[in-house]
């Protein structure tokens, strides 16, 4: 199989951007990311994401974006995985290349969701739910959040504050992430103080909505070689996809997210390594009770002992397991179908030796995971540090 | 590069399915296509639909059909590219197995447009538009078709008359289609005398918007020897992608399809053919005006003499180039998301011989050409009969 490389990132930082529309935010982060590649031509353009078309009404992102940033004529379309969509369209790009079907490809995420025209965000985001079953119903994302986080409290016998410190490290890390949207650290007292968004899920379990765009920018190796880019490029170890039913109710077991699981050791299987080799986990911490639930079915710790990762320090960046380490969702910021590239574009920046102040030493091996509703579609990808 | 097959094929009659849900449509398509090719299970899902949120309150129906047809786990993912996104489906589908990523994969395209819950039909394809140069302005795509067509009847002095064959001839082969949703004939009269949507765009210059839904089931050909299939798999012989500027006004040519030209193109050298080697070609006739610039665009007609082409008997099943089959757009029903699938299912009728009464005489290269927005997004796609 040919290997794919990262040959350059971009993005753009998250907020609330009122002054720049949709295609200037994807523009902006696939041109840095072309720039950084140092390359003026791509063959193909994937996008990610979820929300355009009840947010901003418009669809047909790919060909909008293909000829906004002066690549009119290439092979252009959007990806929609709900929250995953970002990681699924780095999945296409990555397929793209695999296949010989293209040397070089540019994958964005975009996202705009403060200023919506049409549905009102919350009621567009239980769009990733089931509608006919669970939205219909009036349960909004984070209303699913909370029972799953009040079944987890119940079975596994924590309570709410045992899960401030997933909170804690991403907003310590997020103070040096230019790009981040919130950049002030916040303590465990906070955490247990914030007001109640859904019990028991607080304003600080949940990670924030936003504007932004992230890119990267894909080559085989022989094209990699004969670009102008300033930076290594970074190996896509491995890249994996799998489902789950939408709705919660559907699953045998609601405190196991089965399809993590698979895609996470799928994932291990294609780059030969185990959990206990990365050096870093940029996980989908949309809530920590996601963030909890990712590391036991990715095999960091066992049920129930997820949460004790943020309790333990394992989590920070001189733990054993970093993640979120420019800020995760929670401090970044999650402009849904962005997300995933974010992540991407983080490990990049850490592998490549780019983190700034959140800098780890000499990582390897990083894995992004992107996950699509409730646990629904899981897209893993496992990025290898330059030769 | 490893060949691909279609395995089996599966459709639904495109209507006003009150009665059916999304998800329903879609997976009906997928477990015929997968009892056609006789297989229990899927690698992959790629799901071609532009509007079920916007329409249906609904995205992430990858996930979503997957579980619902049986095959949770297994990757799946929405593809968007406005009314192209059935066909944008199939190349990623395509490009799964090419890269030996999945060796059997499921595509399907899927859209409910007749019960719109949210954004108002007509409001909601203008998002294949330019939101913020064209779908802003109060520009529909009717209107925007009106537009070029008003501009080829002046540039090669041609009366809306003259566009009459393409409804005719769509008509007369719907009839015998189960799955078009107009079937009754029209004549050139009732073409002409039809109401003005938007001038000079008749009722019968304008494909009916639908709920629908059609898959196919690609493998590579190591695996469909294995399979149990009854009918003979049907080969993939190129598939290409171009793009153009959204609106139509960043053309240099409002007459001329770039996109259709560039992508007819790719496919005909990678498939090593002529535009004469064709023995029926699925185009995209959403508009009559669309069908005469495809023609053109394709290779099968200088500028201004698509039209001729509807005159002269050329396109009907016994002309030289037939198209439109099995009724096209105008008379099989456009349900946008799923109408490139359609092309691609009543191809491979036609090359396998079971396209009953207007089944072509041994044809053996078939090409299908899905568009999104006035000519954005053109994904072409050649077929060749079994061995």
């Amino acid at each position: 199989m040919r290997d794919v490389l990262i040959a350059g990132i971009g993005q753009v930082p998250v907020g609330e951007h009122w002054e720049t529309s949709l295609r200037h935010l994807g523009a902006k982060a696939i041109l840095g990311a072309m720039e950084d590649a140092g390359v003026d031509r791509l063959d193909g353009l994937y996008v990610g994401n979820m929300l355009s078309g009840p947010l901003s009404q418009q669809e047909h992102l790919g060909a909008l974006l293909a000829d906004f940033v002066g690549q009119r004529g290439i092979e252009a379309l959007k990806v929609e995985a709900a929250c995953g969509s970002g990681a699924a369209a780095l999945r296409v790009g990555y397929a793209m290349i695999v296949s010989g079907l293209a040397e070089i490809v540019g994958v964005v995420g975009v996202e705009k969701m403060t200023e919506p025209r049409g549905r009102e965000t919350t009621a567009a985001l239980a769009m990733a739910a089931d509608g006919d079953y669970e939205a219909d119903h009036g349960v909004t994302f984070v209303a699913l959040n909370a029972l799953l986080m009040n079944r987890y409290m119940m079975e596994h016998e924590v309570s709410h504050a045992d899960f401030a410190g997933f909170a804690v490290v991403a907003h310590a890390n997020g103070v040096n992430n230019p790009n981040a949207m919130f950049r002030r650290p916040i303590t465990a007292e906070q955490f247990v103080r914030s007001g109640v968004v859904a019990s028991p899920i607080g304003l600080l379990d949940a990670s924030p909505i936003g504007d932004g765009a992230a890119a990267v920018i894909l080559a085989s190796r022989d094209v990699v070689r004969a670009l102008g880019g300033s930076r290594p490029p970074v190996r896509i170890a491995a890249s994996a996809f799998s489902t789950d039913a939408l709705a919660i109710h559907d699953r045998s077991d609601l405190l196991f997210l089965e399809a993590a699981a698979r895609s996470s050791q799928k994932a291990y299987e294609q780059a030969g390594i185990r959990p206990d080799d990365l050096d870093l986990f940029e996980l989908h911490d949309a809530f920590s009770i996601m963030a909890a639930l990712s590391l036991e079915a990715c095999g960091f710790a066992p049920r129930g002992g997820g949460v004790r990762l943020a309790q333990d320090g394992a989590i920070a960046l001189d733990g054993r397991l970093p993640i979120s380490t420019m800020g995760g969702l929670k401090a970044r910021g999650h402009p849904v179908g962005a997300t995933g590239l974010y992540q991407v574009v983080e490990i990049v920046q850490q592998l490549r030796g780019d983190a700034g102040h959140n800098q780890l030493p000499n990582p390897f091996w990083g894995m992004a995971q992107n996950i699509g509703g409730s646990g629904a579609s899981v897209i893993t990808h496992i990025l290898q540090a330059p030769e």
